[in-house]
């Protein structure tokens, strides 16, 4: 039978009546013939409860013992739900993490999955079971308890939708698909009915709230089909799919802010070679994840370096930092909090010329300084100060006339 | 090195401020040099909020669901306590029921220990860690998360004490030791230095809500001495350890009142061989755990049976005394919550006569009329109204001279 897998977010099991809301639309698949594979994350809220109270305990909790507290979020779900289905009718069996048989390595709080051994899920699904997974969690294989990362719940769908072979992984969010840019700040913004992994991946990177990177990453790299749309409601949401040759080449796609970003620079870096190697191999061996990089000289034999990191990163990130700048002779080390990226994301732009000079005057035409610029073949994002995302958000959904398209042809879902 | 076990309950662990005051308590016993594994319970109130959660999603839930779900509760105190341990500066580590090494059978939510692997345990003790294990929970040989029934992190505590041969298992609770009689009824109760497992035995499953009966019967089997004292005190609480010629042979050691029970009655029972084994074998069979038993001849052929069983298990019970009546043509089937045990216990009952009397002509001097009896070799219980078992434990702890003891020696703790 062909397998559907569905992931149901925080805000949709966060109630006893909307868990059995949930179960209904799960029960709804199975009864279409799907084997159903459901992917649940915490109840919302709780995870950030439960890391709140690791904190009223020490300043600085192990992260081991940080993910034994929070797997427990996502176990609580995998039960009501379970509970749910059963009341129902139908039949359902949850697993955590370890019972998934989702192998990790050892990061605690920000694991990667190393093999799915889907043997369990499998017998269950073949008993006619609805099969309901904790999202975020696995374990090494000397059975430690280890989290993916916040918002992972996504990628743990995915990694199941590629090893079942499923024919669509559902993403069940709050928000009804991925739009031309946030609706809440450009008010004429449209849901996309379909958008290639290149473009999601980008807008996911980017800031649009939607799904997580890695777990489009992820879907890409095994081409799983994933549908983004509301668990409050059936309208069809976006199709996230590859590159099709039906796809309209739309120059830009969508706009895109990410205000969760921290920059950070190392100044009077001594200007030799290797150094920028020496500073990124130091902060990639903590698991810091850098976003953008800027160099510039600053001095005769001087340079400065400044990147972009998760703000959540920070304090790690100014530690190793400042241990590297003494080690290497740089000046010193500043950060700052206070910055967006704003980001325009489309496929076309591959075979367009002066998209980037059209979105630096369209900033320049609200008075909006450009700090740094990175770009890619479908991506150009800026950082900019926080406090004027929106407003850049709004003067580039406009330039790039993305509310205005109702030209374009809505595709019909699949 | 010598191992200690400590075991803190729910309300030990229900702070912050608590989880670093057992933190430190825990840390004093690894620098007076023992190996120190500790057992924690949920944060106090979890369990059942846990519980009413599922409830409110269902009316039935499944059991295997229920344990997925409430197993989590001493998932987060073992985390929070491994973090408190560390903040402090000493190492530790976590484990849960999985982890641990602990292996039921797969009877859910009531599962029994089928064997300890400590190999884990040892190991990291070993390392010179404090090990701090999720109590009232395990695994099934399917990885199948199980629970041990409620209150059974005192059974973890003394099952992993007999396996690791702890010098001694520390129950922490939030009453500093046993006690002659409810303090909160008899105002000149005494707390017992030292009591046998035996009367221990009789006392915790006759209802003094210090310790579970099955948790003493297992340190009874495996000859571990256990201390009871309080999370909130330094004094030294009751030992319970094997009957020692030294011990006073004290008649009636406490009086004890269980008013959690509840009495189911088959009426009408045909008077034929192997009835009551039928009706027994079938509660056996659902995991009903059956107290006391009376049987008389109520009409020619006919007689009633009435037993009393936990009055949380009340529902099902009835649910399967209902077919059997049925299967087996007894008339009906009744049942009472509103009853209570109160029970006098001791060794020295065993070589005096005249104890029964002398219990139930206190009793009968205040009006209370006893509708069940039941004897042991060290105790006699007698079923009464519930409303009069305050009542019942005060006439009883005055005619056995229980507060004006002060002449028995004192015992002083080792």
């Amino acid at each position: 039978m062909a397998v559907i897998v569905q992931k149901y977010g925080g805000s949709s099991v966060s109630s006893p009546e909307r868990i059995r809301t949930v179960a209904r639309r799960v029960i709804e698949a199975r009864k279409v013939g799907y084997d159903t594979v459901v992917v649940v994350s915490a109840i919302g809220g709780t995870t950030d409860e439960l890391v709140k109270l690791a904190y009223q305990v020490t300043d600085s909790p192990s992260e081991r013992e940080i993910d034994v507290l929070i797997s427990t979020g996502e176990q609580v779900s995998v039960a009501l739900l379970a509970m749910a289905v059963h009341s129902l009718g139908y039949e359902a069996i949850s697993f955590t993490g370890s019972q998934t048989g989702i192998v990790t390595d050892s990061a605690h709080t920000r694991a990667r999955i190393m093999k799915i051994e889907p043997e369990k899920i499998k017998n269950e699904l073949s008993l006619g079971k609805i099969v309901i997974v904790a999202g975020f969690q696995g374990t090494t294989q000397d059975s430690e308890i280890t989290t993916l990362g916040r918002g992972a719940s996504d990628l743990t769908a995915i990694a199941l939708g590629a090893v079942l072979k499923a024919e669509v992984v559902e993403i069940y969010t709050d928000v009804d698909g991925v739009y031309t840019a946030d609706p809440k700040v450009a008010k004429d913004a449209r849901k996309l009915p379909v958008i290639s992994y290149d473009e999601m991946l980008e807008m996911a990177s980017l800031g649009a709230q939607v799904m997580q990177s890695r777990a489009v990453e992820f879907a890409k790299k095994f081409n799983v089909p994933v549908h983004v749309r509301s668990s409050f409601s059936k309208d069809a949401g976006t199709l996230i799919r590859e590159e099709a040759k039906s796809m309209e080449k739309i120059v830009v796609r969508g706009v895109t802010a990410n205000k969760s970003e921290a920059k950070v620079s190392l100044l009077g870096v001594p200007d030799r070679p290797g150094i920028a190697a020496l500073i990124f191999k130091r902060l990639a061996d903590d698991d810091i994840n850098i976003d953008m990089i800027v160099q510039n000289v600053s001095e005769v034999g001087k340079s400065d370096i400044s990147f972009t990191i998760e703000g959540s990163d920070l304090k790690r990130t100014v530690a190793v930092a400042e241990k590297v700048a003494k080690d290497i002779g740089a000046r010193e080390v500043s950060s700052d909090e206070n910055i967006a990226k704003v980001s325009i994301v489309g496929l076309g732009m591959r075979s367009h010329s002066g998209i980037a000079a059209k979105m630096f005057s369209a900033l320049a035409g609200e008075n909006i300084n450009i700090e740094m610029i990175s770009t890619s073949e479908i991506k150009i994002s800026c950082i900019i100060r926080k406090k004027l995302a929106d407003k850049a958000v709004k003067a580039l959904h406009a330039k790039f006339g993305l509310g205005k398209q109702r030209k374009a042809r809505r595709k019909k879902k699949k």
